[in-house]
C-alpha cells in the first residue's frame, strides 16, 4: 500500500539487486526508516529483533534470508546452516517453517551454481503468493462491505471496527482484515475505521493507524474499552479482524480482546467477520477455548509503555506501581457462534465445520 | 485504608487544626505526597487540578474548603464567595453541589462567630457519612463474596475482577466496589483482584493497583482486553464495579469498557455486581443507553501516556502517529439485564425498577 504517497510492499529486492529491503517496524509510527538486508545474519537479526513481524512477512524475510546466504556460499552445508539459523529466530512461527521448507524443496535438488537465482525466484514467488491470497480475501470481503453500505442506504460513512494489526505491515501487501478496507477506500466507498488501540502492545494505535493514515484511509484510534459503546449507538456497521489460528469448527484465536468485541457485536446485531488465509486453519482442532494454549508474555509489555517524548526522543515509561504484578495473555479465543462469517482466499463461509468444508472440500472425511 | 502500613483516610484535619490534609493523587503511584490545604484557594486548586478526584472526595474537599474560607472571614459575603468559587471548580460534579448546599444550610442561619466551628463539624460529618455508606455497601457485598467462596468450595483464592477505581482514593475511606474487597481481605478471605488497567486514563493500573498494594491485598494488573479470556477459563469468580449514575430501571453508567466486561460475565455465568451509594441513582431516567449522554474528553488522554522514566522522572509519551485522530468516550452504559445485582448502603437488590423500589420504597408512586 502507499507510504508518503508511493505504493510499496513490506519487503522488496533493492534496485541494485544486492539486498532485500524492509521497513524497521520497531520505529513506527514515529520514524519511517528502511533497512538493507545484505547477509544471512542481517536477515536473521531483522526477524529476531522484530524489525519485521506478522507471520507472512516473517516467512518472506526468511526466504530472502536463504537467498542472501546463497549469495555468499551456495554449498549444501551453507544451505543447511542458513535454514537452521533462520529456523531459530522465532521458533513458534508457523509461516517461518513453511517458507524455509519451501526454500529447501526449491534449492536442495539444484547444483550450487543454480541456487542463487532459484532462491531469488522462489522468495519472490512466496511474496507474490501472499499478495494474491490477501488480495483474494480482500475482494471476497469487499462484497460484504458493499452489502453493508447498501443496507445503510449509502449514507454517511461505512464504519468498520478492527482490532490489532492485520494489515499490510504484517503481510507482504494488502493485509488480511485490512485488505477489503484498502479495496473499499480505493473504490470510493467512504469507509472509516475505528482502530482499537490493542493493549498491551498497541499494534492498533501504532501500526494500523500508521498504515491507514499513510494510505489516506479515514480512521480514529479508540481505547479497547470503547467498541461496545459505539456499537450500542449504531456507530459500527461491521467488525473485521484477522486470526492467528482457526479451528476446524470455526473458533478463532486472535489478539487478546477480540472475544469482547465479538460479544458486543452479537449483542448489538453488528456483523463480525474474520479474515484468514487458509494456512491458518488448524484442521486438527475443534474447540478453540479448550484446546488452544494461550501464550503468556512478559508483564512489562503491559506495565511499560513506549512512545515519543515531546523532545522527539523515544522513551519507555512505567505506569503501574512498583510491586504490582501484571499478567499478559497474548490471545483469546472467539467461539464460532459469535462469528458472522469467515473470509478466506476461496470465499466467504459460515464459521462452522460445514462452512469450512464447503470451501475446502478436499478436507472432507479427514479427521478434524 | 492502609498506606505504608498505617490506616488513613483520603482527607483529614491536620493535627494542628489549621488545615485539611489530602494526598496528591496526580503523583500516584510513583510518589506518595500529602498536601496541606490552608485556604479557600488551596482547596479550590486541589479540586480543579485533580489532586483529589472521585465524587465523594471532591464533595468532602469542598466542605473543608468552606471551613478554610470561614477561618479567614466568616461574613455572609465570604460564605457566598466561597460557595461560588468552589462550585466553579468542577461544574458537573453532583456531589460537589450537594456538599456545598449542605454547608450553606448548616452555616447561613448562624452568626459569623459560630460558623468556623460549625463548618468544621459539618465537613467532618459529611466525611463520616460517606465512610458509613461505603462500609455498609461493603458489608452487604461481603455476603455475596462469602457465598461465592462457599460455592467454590473454599479452595484456592477468590478471584474478583474490577474496572477503574471505585476505591477509597475516590471516596473518604473504603470505596464502593473495593469496600467488600478490603473487608474480605481483613476477614481472612483469600481474595485476589484482577485489576483492569482502564484505558485511557489508567485509573486501574495507577490508583486501584496502588491502593490494593498498600493495603496488602493480592492483585494483578491486566489489560482491559483480558477479562473475557479469564472468565472463559474459570479465573474470575465475580466482578464488582462502581457507577457514576444508575437509572431507576437499573441501567448502570460507569467507566468506558464496563459494558464489555458485563457481556463477558453474562456469557460465562460469572456474577456481575455494581456497588453504588444511593445518591448516584438518577430516579428521573429509565433507559440508560438512550438517555444518558456520554462525555467525550480530549483525545490526548488516549494518545499520550504518562508514567515514570527509568531515571525516576515523570514523563509523557505519545503512542499514536501524528495525524491519527483519537476519540475518547469516558463512560458507557451497562444494561440492567447484564447486572446480577446492585449493592447499595441499604442492601442488595435486582437491577430493575422493582428491585430498586424494594430498597427505596419511599420512591414508589413517584414518576421515574
Amino acid at each position: 500500500m502507499k507510504v508518503h504517497g508511493k505504493p510499496m510492499r513490506s519487503i522488496w529486492v533493492e534496485p541494485d539487486g544486492a539486498a532485500a529491503g524492509v521497513i524497521d517496524q520497531t520505529r513506527l509510527p514515529h520514524a519511517f526508516t528502511t533497512v538493507r538486508l545484505t547477509t544471512l545474519d542481517e536477515a536473521a537479526h531483522a526477524i529476531r529483533s522484530m524489525l519485521v513481524r506478522g507471520a507472512p512477512l516473517i516467512g518472506a524475510t526468511a526466504a530472502y534470508g536463504v537467498w542472501l546466504a546463497m549469495r555468499a556460499d551456495a554449498s549444501d552445508g551453507a544451505l543447511e546452516k542458513a535454514l537452521t539459523v533462520l529456523r531459530g529466530t522465532r521458533p513458534t512461527a508457523v509461516n517461518l517453517h513453511w517458507a524455509l521448507d519451501e526454500m529447501r524443496r526449491a534449492l536442495a535438488p539444484l547444483p550450487a551454481s543454480g541456487r542463487v537465482a532459484a532462491a531469488l525466484r522462489r522468495a519472490g514467488e512466496i511474496c507474490d503468493e501472499d499478495v494474491a491470497i490477501n488480495r483474494a480475501i480482500g475482494e471476497h470481503a469487499l462484497k460484504l462491505f458493499e452489502a453493508a453500505w447498501e443496507k445503510k442506504g449509502r449514507k454517511g460513512r461505512l464504519n468498520v471496527l478492527t482490532h490489532c494489526n492485520a494489515g499490510w505491515l504484517a503481510t507482504v501487501d494488502w493485509g488480511t482484515a485490512l485488505a477489503p478496507i484498502y479495496l473499499a477506500h480505493d473504490a470510493g466507498l467512504p469507509v472509516h475505521v475505528w482502530v482499537d488501540e490493542t493493549r498491551p502492545r498497541n499494534q492498533g494505535a501504532v501500526l494500523t493507524a500508521w498504515e491507514l493514515g499513510q494510505h489516506g484511509v479515514p480512521h480514529t484510534v479508540i481505547a479497547d474499552n470503547v467498541g461496545g459503546h459505539l456499537m450500542q449507538h449504531g456507530e459500527v456497521d461491521l467488525c473485521i479482524v484477522g486470526t492467528d489460528r482457526t479451528t476446524a469448527h470455526g473458533d478463532v484465536a486472535n489478539k487478546i480482546g477480540t472475544y469482547l468485541k465479538a460479544l458486543a457485536a452479537k449483542d448489538n446485531g453488528v456483523p463480525f467477520y474474520v479474515a484468514l488465509p487458509s494456512p491458518t486453519i488448524d484442521w486438527t482442532l475443534k474447540d478453540g477455548v479448550r484446546e488452544i494454549p494461550i501464550e503468556q508474555r512478559e508483564g512489562t509489555e503491559l506495565s511499560d509503555v513506549t512512545g515519543r517524548l515531546r523532545s522527539g526522543e523515544i522513551a519507555t515509561v512505567r505506569i503501574t506501581p512498583d510491586g504490582s504484578p501484571a499478567a499478559n495473555y497474548a490471545f483469546d479465543v472467539t467461539p464460532a457462534r459469535l462469528v458472522t462469517a469467515l473470509v478466506t482466499e476461496r470465499g466467504v463461509c459460515p464459521a462452522s465445520e460445514e462452512g469450512l468444508l464447503s470451501l475446502f472440500p478436499e478436507r472432507r472425511g479427514k479427521a478434524a
